[in-house]
């Protein structure tokens, strides 16, 4: 596969290409697909409609990798929590965890529950075409904290930052149940036949530097660790989003660092490559336009060349109303430029 | 002045310090003087009122700074626009600007309509101790922009920046006009009183590099250069949230980088220091907690040390529930250590 040719830094007739949702609202397909269920937790609580949603890009684009069609929120649903998804607002959880009191309220077999996406994963992998990699993917422990503790998406996180900096034991114990439950996960979703893994740390750069190493990233790292212990093989993806200023302090053992557009390329290549596989980095939104669309994705070959570890992808995912066919488009042109 | 002192990189008997939204609703006496207003609209345009609001933090804190208590968003209300603040929302622009059309609604006289606030600036000047310095302040044109198009505070700013990538032209028009306007309103209030001018480029983190500085810096820098062209003794602070990984492209003719708590300050003393003076940047929520604070303060100073050209402020704005006894003992610290 040459996606997971790439995450190993092994030559590749192309670099190959995914998108961060790219089984999302802009595909007309993919809203078909999620009309069938009643709510969008009966919708990722289906294998059925999971694997038609994830394979719907492989087919639709030509993407080298399938993502594992989920949320980052079945881990604190199957804790405990009361997880609610309201159309318009996001993600509610009605019973955050707010103090130490509250851990005791949170289960600890959450990946025994999480069967419905391993099941996901055994059913997709079956469908796949063979040379086409599947990734499997869950929150970062701090991540999943945030939707924990604030209850919902936040503005400026200053509910679970109160925690962190007055109660950092409390935000520790919170990371760890987390870790735990993220680690076991992800374990079994190899097990079903995931190809490669990646951690989402979508709100790690709502920490300053010294948090963010302390309270996301060694987590990520104790994942990565307790991983390749059990599958040294399997790629292993670190994607935190708006830690740009920190790359300095990166380091670890992880295949993949998952570049978000607000961090120029060259700056990434320059401090982490060939030390990782580079994945990004292109601005979604140039999908509004074909032209931007094709300047965006030639600045980035113009910085990363065709060296070997990088995977194209976007800096952080698809919106509802980008263009279909311009995805497409990327899909060709980083094919064919790649190729040349 | 101490803080002009430090902008112009001077030798000072202590580090100056600011915070920035010290006049806010973190601070009793401040909604006592909301409370006064029937809306957020009426307080701000009412000059003794805003005067109350400045003061406040001079008498309680002791910063050595007063700001003008505003919003960013009068320019755009004068320009036309029906602007609302919606408790619990936040502000809404009922007739957004979508199209090129649109900008026919903007009007070219909000710089003479903004009487008010030169109202406020001259009877808070005059209210100041002369060692205190008067900061004026407004929003940059692409963060104001942000507002005008996307019609309120935004998730991913999909529309605003749908129409920079699809239809640029409109983008830089609607800058062009916010630039004027800005600037104008800038050389008025240092007319009135203001001894140094902040421009808050909230969201310049939310473009990518090269857009960034083609939609946000440049006119940022286009404004500098008026107001140095006819008050070049004004110092010129520049603040953009969110840009820490693009520093190595900062350059012009201003005077104060404001650095965001997401920046490394010894990235940022690396690369602009002392070219310009730094101002900066402790994480706000570091005040929920004392020790916190002090850990934070020392942090900065041990990588600023005693240097001339150094403001210290936070990286972003105070919120609503943080402790005015913190806020007081972070001054007290800063002139303390930097005394030493």
């Amino acid at each position: 596969m040459v996606f997971i040719d790439a995450c190993h830094k092994k030559p590749v007739k192309h670099t190959p290409i995914w998108m961060m949702r790219q089984a999302g609202r802009y595909l007309p397909e993919y809203r078909a697909t999620r009309a069938k269920a009643k709510n969008f937790i009966e919708f990722f609580k289906s294998p059925e409609l999971a694997c038609e949603a994830t394979l719907q890009p492989i087919d639709l684009l030509g993407v080298d990798a399938a993502i594992l069609f989920s949320d980052i929120l079945p881990v604190p649903l199957e804790m405990g929590l009361d997880l609610e998804f309201i159309p318009g607002t996001g993600p509610v959880i009605h019973n955050p965890v707010r103090s130490e009191a509250d851990l005791g309220r949170l289960g600890d077999d959450a990946p025994d529950r999480l069967t419905y996406v391993y099941d996901a994963v055994k059913i997709i992998r079956r469908a796949l075409p063979a040379d086409k990699a599947l990734i499997g993917f869950a929150g970062s422990p701090w991540t999943l904290a945030t939707y924990m503790v604030e209850g919902s998406g936040s503005k400026n996180y200053a509910i679970i930052k109160k925690l962190l900096y007055t109660q950092p034991q409390v935000m520790h114990a919170l990371l760890e149940k987390n870790t735990q439950a993220v680690t076991e996960y992800l374990l079994r979703q190899i097990e079903a036949g995931a190809d490669a893994v990646q951690i989402f740390d979508s709100w790690g750069g709502a920490l300053e530097q010294s948090m963010f190493f302390e309270f996301s990233w060694s987590y990520m790292l104790r994942i990565a660790q307790a991983i390749r212990a059990k599958y040294p093989d399997t790629p292993i993806i670190l994607f935190s989003k708006g830690v740009g200023s920190y790359l300095e302090q990166i380091e670890g053992d992880f295949d993949v660092f998952g570049v978000d557009w607000c961090t120029p390329i060259a700056r990434a290549k320059e401090i982490l490559h060939p030390r990782y596989t580079l994945q990004g980095n292109m601005e979604p939104m140039r999908l509004y336009d074909r032209d931007r669309t094709r300047e965006g994705v030639e600045e980035i070959f113009s910085v990363m060349g065709k060296a070997d570890g990088f995977i194209f992808n976007l800096g952080h995912g698809m919106v509802p109303d980008l263009s279909p066919d311009n995805a497409k488009y990327v899909v060709e042109l980083v094919h064919e430029i790649s190729a040349r």
